[in-house]
């Protein structure tokens, strides 16, 4: 079968790899109609992440499956799936807590196993990971549906975490399909005020549409006084970091209120401020790993049904080959996020 | 006046002092009848903490108002009084969010202003910092109602910052007076299992009577497999910190499960994990400096009416010339919390 491979840095190539096939019999083989490219995907890519060459590429799909291993008891071939951004075994404590990424039996698509950017994927612990979707869906419903492997629970994730709600101002840091994402869980959580920090004309449009009720265009100081007059001169309650870099913890610690939350859904790549700032401040760090397949269920009737729909993060579909394409436009923030058709 | 002041490390004396004295309007000045040593007293007692020598010390004390400044409006001379650690404006933001350890305007006892340790206290912003006793009050209970000063608010918001309740099972890591109120406040809450970590007796005593539902007295790995022997290898969900040094930082992140929260409400003198383990582990970091004048007015009917009593975590009670004696008991754990009845 053909797959996305990872070689260097900015380099993502379409290869001939073994096809995937049933190996464990709680096994399945899922043949992937749509898959996405993640912003997680860039660190890599952008050479901000070392990783040896060769590994797959991709943690986002839906498709078919195609083949079961002999204890699969809910699928069978045919069946139209959608897969979390990482595989669980649903039934250590951690998964009936609902912490599945923290399963120990648990794993990410790519690397050393088959990746989402492919044609097909081998799926372990089929019955617990993968979500069938309802028969009536609609085929111009599955980009939206797609969105919820990733960015959809990872948003909901942050505001979840941070526990917002109809008194709450929430700024959210990043205008990534996440940071999008995440204005649009906040407005499903009632927020009272969303408050995005965009400079891109693009992203800002969506960002409103998904109920952004103000974009903060400018830069350090301009955006910190704009958040203190929209708040009374307190800052947020809640600050949804979705980026994870240094400068984007440094800008919500600046926006938040003291006795507010941040949650850090961006996979982090800086540090943390002292405990004497989060004690004096009375700061809550939270966030992390969203366990996608326990949030899942919530979601899906609200996309099948478009009452919620995130498909907008998506602004370029490619097909596999488009693959390195997508990435290059991904990277260089000409595309917000890219949707590939296998 | 005389009142405990600060010389360098290991060193605190009675001395002569100005008298407290009304200054702005809205002061008052509160004769103490009983006052309390913290053990945040003896970061710099035990030289932990660097400070020039002079200044007062003791942030928890209740007495009688002796005098009001000409816009005091609710206090009145001779109304028994409870001060929370920090004098609040009352009206800022942050006040009115119940934030009171925010307040642009506040300040704690000691230091270059009057300190709890001493016979009385000039308090800024009385009508918003003081809290007057109901006049049915047992005089027994006043020494309970002074832990409402700090220690008692202090374990509470280690609980509230966690969001522990029934389903929890609850680490505390401590066995100071902050410690034991917070296993207090865990039993409060409802929690379902109540760990303490003590190796100290008398401590451990104190904890069991509070609600603890298990001492561990082990060191490092044997404290761990406890604690993952009693929450079927999970860890607990949440973990209240109550020392702030490097090792119980460390501590409480091997006690805590993925998934779970630890509050800091011990001034913090460590380090956190990189963002990466709280990220991967979907950990929160919560707590801070607790807004007490916001918390004891829940707590002070409870306490009142003896269905709370954290009275036992004092264990030594001394006069203004015995608190040098006190805080050498103190930082060499032979009292848990000395009682001042000045």
């Amino acid at each position: 079968m053909r797959a996305a491979v990872r070689g260097g840095s900015g380099d993502i190539q379409i290869a001939q790899v073994p096809d995937a096939r049933v190996i464990e019999p709680t096994d399945a083989v899922v043949r992937i109609v749509l898959a996405a490219v993640c912003g997680t995907d860039l660190w890599a890519y952008r050479g901000q992440e070392e990783i040896p060459p060769g590994p797959r590429a991709g943690h986002e799909f839906l498709g078919l499956v195609e083949e079961v291993g002999r204890d699969v008891r809910a699928l069978r071939p045919g069946a139209l799936v959608l897969a979390p951004f990482m595989w669980a075994d649903g039934v250590c404590p951690a998964c009936r807590d609902g912490l599945t990424t923290s399963c120990p039996d648990g794993g990410m698509w790519g690397g050393e196993h088959d990746g989402g950017q492919g044609e097909a994927v081998r799926v372990p612990f089929a019955d617990a990971t993968l979500v069938e979707l309802p028969p009536a869906v609609d085929d111009e419903r599955l980009p939206a549906v797609l969105t919820l492997a990733d960015v959809m629970p990872t948003g909901l994730h942050a505001v979840n975490g941070t526990g917002a709600g109809p008194d709450t101002d929430v700024v959210v840091v990043g205008d990534g399909a996440v940071g999008l994402c995440a204005v649009l869980a906040a407005r499903r959580a009632g927020a009272r005020q969303i408050m995005l920090l965009s400079r891109h004309h693009a992203r800002a449009l969506v960002g409103q549409d998904f109920g952004a009720t103000e974009v903060l265009t400018g830069h350090g100081d301009q955006t910190r006084d704009r958040v203190l007059e929209l708040t009374h001169g307190q800052g947020a309650q809640a600050v949804l970091e979705c980026v994870g870099t240094q400068d984007s913890i440094d800008t919500a610690l600046g926006l938040v209120r003291d006795g507010g939350a941040i949650a850090l859904v961006g996979a982090p790549h800086g540090a943390l401020p002292g405990p004497e700032q989060i004690f004096m401040r009375n700061l809550t760090f939270t966030g992390g790993l969203t366990p996608a397949r326990a949030l899942i269920p919530d979601l899906l009737d609200e996309v099948v049904s478009g009452r919620l729909d995130p498909a907008p993060v998506f602004d370029l579909a490619v097909d596999l080959d488009g693959v390195p394409a997508a990435y290059e436009a991904m990277a260089g923030r000409s595309a917000i996020k890219a949707l590939v058709r296998i």
